[in-house]
């Protein structure tokens, strides 16, 4: 399987402690999660039924400013895992460096996957693959440049899995046209990456082909209710983003006093050079801080937000000691 | 798409009503569900980790009565999902009638798909699909009749997602050898099918084979946490038991005084032969009772058990007046 952030099994097992003792920085999730709040019993009970998950379709839609056709997943992950089979199998290519499960999924599927680092290089793909904003190096692409390349590719998916902290960035209210397929992440800007939601923006064909391969109950009944909330608390949202933005730069400071730069990142995560990043993973760790670092990029440190005074003091100690 | 039971959209649309003024016995599901009780922040927060998902393999193992892989999923419609790309493309033989959804899965990934009423017809099938106990007759198998019938056929899918309520029918024991497939159904027997939790019990390479098609995170934190608490309680799933092989004889008695004789089932519901079903339904239905027919059959009635006193009450009065 692919290594990925919130792997802190790994962390227990090499520096022991329970998960609750430690702070998981390791992936880009939101710290303060959305108020999951009471659950009617239903919620639990009832089959989804298709009104209910036409409601949660037409909260995203308002939330990600989209009138395209739009299918909820059991997580962003759900969405990626049918990909391989929307069409016959063929040349992908993907921008990297970025979340890798894309090759791997694929790659098993059949495909003849091929990694590129230069956006023009997607061109003459039948699925060309890439992340906006990126993770973990936070690049960025405007929605004009991608535009651009969609004629040439046979589909062109964007990984919108960290653009709800970016506005102006999506592509979503784009979505509709053919060749075009937006996923979104519920779980990271919201926190709740347990509760596996996430949202596939794509032409009628696409939708519909995904929602065969999906079936009838794609999401549980808990995505549907506190997806329904939390899509449409614009106030939450906009406290939120305010948040981030403003402790995305906190964190910058706090690093900015070991030297190490910053690569890049999003208002969740940050990515730093270290130049040791095995080695700045463990003098984390042995605070019981639990960081990502990259197999294929040794200096490379990734860091999500503490969600508290108390953990921004523990990141802080241990970033000093 | 496919019909259902749980089609509660097409009783209000058809007899008005809201969902809560309606008893859903168009389903199998137990309208006594599994109490649910407090969930800890993590199961909505944090990314299933490995060890958590294994945990709850352990214990539907252990409920299972299996020591063969196994692998949980967003619901046993999602195990289906996945079917026909675990193997190329061949022909699928299906005993029916039974849940509809397997032929229409199997076909739109372009199986050749057969039906048939005999058992000794599924021989020669790459894949062959039967339920057991069968939906919606209550048909039931012993186990050798259908380990007889394992080497015969490329794979044996049988789907015991209504085999909680009947201990010694399960093939979960014998799971593991080639070709042998198990779907579970979590939801049904614990009242929680909008929780999504399913399983597949087989072989090592099957099993392998869906779990990197489903992905890192099949499932989320709550169906973690919630499924291993259900799964180990025996002395729930004992009283359970009790209670609806006792009431499932109670709705028989019930509908015999209309004369409609029954047809099968299970402990978890009933099929009655009316005569006229739709004219069944609708009855019914004027006292915002719901009821599952089958475009199939005309006579057929499908009715899942009450789960309350006033339940009972309510049915019986539409049942006589």
């Amino acid at each position: 399987m692919a290594e990925h952030g919130g792997n802190l099994d790994l962390a227990l097992q090499r520096f022991g402690g329970h998960t609750r003792d430690w702070i998981d920085l390791s992936t880009g999730i939101n710290r303060q999660p959305y108020p999951v709040g009471e659950l009617p019993a239903e919620s639990w009970s009832a089959l989804p039924s298709r009104s209910d998950i036409q409601s949660l379709h037409r909260a995203a839609q308002r939330a990600y400013r989209t009138a395209a056709p739009i299918l909820a997943t059991n997580g962003a992950q759900a969405a990626i895992q049918w990909l391989p089979h929307l069409a016959s199998r063929g040349r992908a290519r993907i921008l990297i460096p970025t979340y890798n499960e894309y090759a791997a999924v694929l790659s098993v599927a059949g495909w003849e996957v091929t990694e590129t680092s230069e956006l023009e290089a997607l061109a003459g793909a039948d699925i060309a693959v890439l992340a906006n904003p990126n993770n973990p190096d936070g690049k960025r692409f405007e929605p004009n440049q991608l535009l651009a390349l969609l004629p040439r590719v046979g589909r062109l998916v964007v990984d919108e899995s960290f653009a709800d902290a970016i506005p102006g960035l999506s592509l979503a209210p784009e979505a509709g046209q053919p060749g075009l397929l937006i996923l979104r992440s519920f779980g990271k800007f919201f926190g709740l990456a347990g509760l596996r939601l996430g949202f596939m923006i794509g032409s009628e064909a696409d939708i519909s082909a995904l929602a065969v391969m999906a079936g009838p109950w794609p999401v549980s009944g808990a995505a549907i209710e506190i997806g329904n909330r939390a899509l449409l608390d614009r106030e939450w949202a906009d406290a939120t983003l305010a948040r981030l933005s403003r402790d995305c730069l906190r964190l910058d400071a706090e690093v900015a006093r070991l030297g190490w730069p910053l690569v890049g990142g999003t208002p969740l995560f940050r990515l730093y050079e270290t130049g040791d990043a095995n080695r700045a993973q463990e003098r984390l760790a042995r605070a019981q801080i639990w960081s990502r670092v990259f197999s294929y990029h040794e200096g490379w440190l990734r860091l999500g937000l503490p969600g508290s005074e108390p953990e921004w003091a523990r990141l802080s100690a241990a970033l000093t000691c």
